[in-house]
């Protein structure tokens, strides 16, 4: 029985996968509701917006725009973790405020990272949906942290972390008692240096196979070539991606961070029409 | 403009890209001709068989379920590299003899792998495409003695090489003067150990960008896993690859080789079904 | 010049090392003192202990131990990341008051891990130096926080990160002023499934090439095997490394955690007379 | 028993040692025999010399120095695999020439590359060694050619091979009849840029671990640095270590390939007095 693989340590390189999000455990699909949005339906959920939120006209002309083209939720950071000190470090709880008033105008739910468990509270009662970022993976207290919640968490998997230490880190907020869990493959470090990291879009099928969480892709820190992100971004959708996180910026040659990444508005709106077809293609559709 | 991003080494982490495969070169894309077979067309290609050729019965039935299904060139390995000694090794000449009995019974053209350059000159004239496998990529002995031929060749990406490393191994071929080379992404060697190699599905649309060569996928195996090979060789197409290579065999169960990352025909069969339908969706057809 | 090299991209992969760990605005070396123990000398100083702080016997014993053999720092954790939610987690404040109990009884000071912000404060008062581990080298939060204490703090190389990051991880802490870091090569994650990691030695002589702090390694994480540790902290101090850190547990085989790459107290006082020769070796000696 | 580790798949990543090359069929340590001179006794060979065999002039002048300095056994290239077809492709059969006179008028053997099973016949019958580099260590019609020989054979690390591969290929040779086999890490290929490649020192008491041939070690292209040669050829004298291969030119700066990672004479001349020491603190000495 092919429901029986993911426990054949000979098949699955040894991949234990714990109990809470194992899909054994819960054969049917779990679906996170993020204010009336479902990711994990039969719907693919589209989130869009701007690496970084960097000012109230950039956040809410973003935001216009997404929704023009058809985006139902916004994706923008307030607090950023960046490699170096001297980059950009975000607006922090000005930004997170400039996001609210974004939802109020626009009426676009918002999800937002957060990197500190002493911010958690915070962002968890000003935000619709919490970011774990790649780099906070095996930041156990703040999965802990979160897990207090009962308020929607999109993990991202580290940026070399093997699919069971993701499962873990999910398990991690499940244990805690939040079962509102999104994991986001967003590629992976390999020694190719050509693209920004390594879409591992295998990842979509063997999790939706081990775990009864949606799984979304992020095609934009995956490839790191804005050209490259509608082309990745359809093969998501054909592995059976619930949902995709892209970077959409209104002037994207004016990002404070990952312009090169970010998508504009026509491309948005373009790819979004693009998608349909290839949903359809594989018997979906686009929320 | 973009068609200029791959000299930037800022952008492409340094990969320069050779004359003679480089799209600059040469911008219309390249359609390589196996026996009347196109690939590199509008149309992507299906090439569907066993493993390793293991008897008559075996490579015939395999032959006739492919054609059925819709696939127009088999792929069939009488000269195996294995890891092990111990293993396998294929059954050699009378290998690549049983292959053009079934071409003459089924019509259909197929590929075989080469690995020793003192073969070169027999698989040439007995088979109608020549591969060169992932270990051999850096093969250069091997590659300059197929450059000299004036016959279709399949060079597979090394599980741990570049992109530039792959394009420059190509281009000792092209150097030769043999221009007819299909290049294949089969999955690089990560740290992930639920799939036998990660498929690296960014790596068509940067080939596709930096070369003017035909890009296929190996889905088989890219995963290693039975299951998941229908929903990446459709994940595949939506990334734009020009064909695909898929294991097929008549009892997978019984293979000598790579069973458990074989279709049985049904599942080829249905496969076939699904793809039409997302070569439509990004604008192609199936051959 | 060769002390030119490390901000010439084209021998260092791109690699740009930031102001304040840069070796050329800080020629001479930095020596961080840890209640009289100076890391960064020509001696080479050797942290050993527990993985965790398991029970005051425990605790005492192998500190007796390590004492009795010649080591002068005591490592050991009270707060532990694990993968799983399943496993030991750590006795946390409890674990510190019982390594403050230990340094008492035996005069050895401590390194222990801290993971969470809210724990930096509590932590720095409570031990000699503060451990900030592989999977929060890229926890900025955390970084700027020991950042503004005045207390020496142990960063670990995180599995996934290159040399660049790591200078800039150790960058976030001398930006807000606190210039006691000493950073440590603990192996790195590669496709290799013999190892547990990848012990890269490399990193040592490049980064005392790049920065002016003093480099440690951990063989026991470096390799995840007992009987291989010996021989590679020998490697290490051959390798330039400014000081060890090791698992040693006075019953192996009873931990709750890592006990098949700790020493036991036999061979770790074995190990540090064969360290002696091959310090004075290279011209050092052991502190 | 430490001795039984090596089948124990759960400490060794599943990892399982062929029969032939496996410890316990043979648990005496294999001594190779290049002309008299032993690799895998208690004493450490240098194996010394050019990447690329270049002219009479450099050849001799080269293995004069490396005969001054200590040297035993001279390494030089005639047949070089290049990633690309437009670098220097070596001096072939006219560099074997070169060679052979070399040792009539230093008495220095050597050891140089074959890649193709055309070519070991002749490479045979003029050289006292056969390299098989790391491009071709999954070459295997080449290892059978090379196992029917009764001539030593130098056997690199293909750039991303396991450990269970290296051995595996090494068995592809013992099974022919040949048990003259020198293994030699070389470095491996991961994610990190500073170094052309990671050096896995770990390879040398893992290998020695679990068979019976000797392990040497080539930190020239493990690193990729000349200034960086020295300090890791200590390191790898260390990690146990039966031998190293050198990059040395007697003009570095004017060598066709590699010079960036070659040792000129003097720092030839001045590592082997440190490895002298390195080689007596842990119980050896220097051939």
């Amino acid at each position: 029985m092919e429901s029986d693989h993911y426990n054949d340590p000979a098949m699955f390189g040894g991949c234990s996968v714990p109990i809470r999000v194992n899909r054994k455990s819960k054969p049917s699909p779990t679906v996170v509701n993020i204010n009336g949005i479902p990711i994990g339906s039969s719907s693919v959920v589209i989130i869009a917006g701007p690496c970084s939120v960097e000012s109230h006209e950039q956040l809410l002309e973003t935001a216009r725009e997404v929704k023009k083209a058809g985006g139902v939720l916004l994706r923008g950071g307030a607090f950023k973790p960046r490699s170096s000190p001297y980059n950009f470090q975000g607006l922090g709880k000005e930004g997170i405020k400039m996001l609210t008033e974004m939802r109020k105008a626009t009426g676009l739910p918002f999800v937002t990272e957060v990197m500190d468990t002493r911010m958690v509270e915070f962002v968890a009662e000003n935000s619709d949906m919490l970011q774990i970022g790649s780099r906070n993976m095996h930041n156990y207290p703040l999965l802990k942290e979160v897990g207090k919640l009962r308020k929607p968490v999109l993990l991202k998997r580290g940026m070399m972390a093997t699919i069971e230490e993701f499962l873990l880190s999910a398990e991690y907020i499940l244990n805690e008692g939040n079962e509102q869990v999104v994991l986001c493959e967003r590629g992976i470090r390999t020694f190719e240096p050509t693209t920004r990291n390594t879409l591992d879009l295998s990842a979509v099928p063997m999790l939706k196979h081990l775990t009864h969480l949606p799984v979304i892709v992020d095609p934009s820190h995956g490839t790191g070539h804005r050209w490259m992100v509608p082309v990745m971004a359809k093969a998501a959708v054909a592995a059976g991606a619930d949902g995709l996180i892209l970077e959409v910026h209104y002037k994207p040659e004016e990002a404070l961070c990952d312009g090169f990444q970010s998508l504009n508005p026509d491309e948005f709106s373009r790819l979004m029409a693009e998608l349909k077809k290839i949903a359809q293609a594989v018997g979906r559709d686009i929320y």
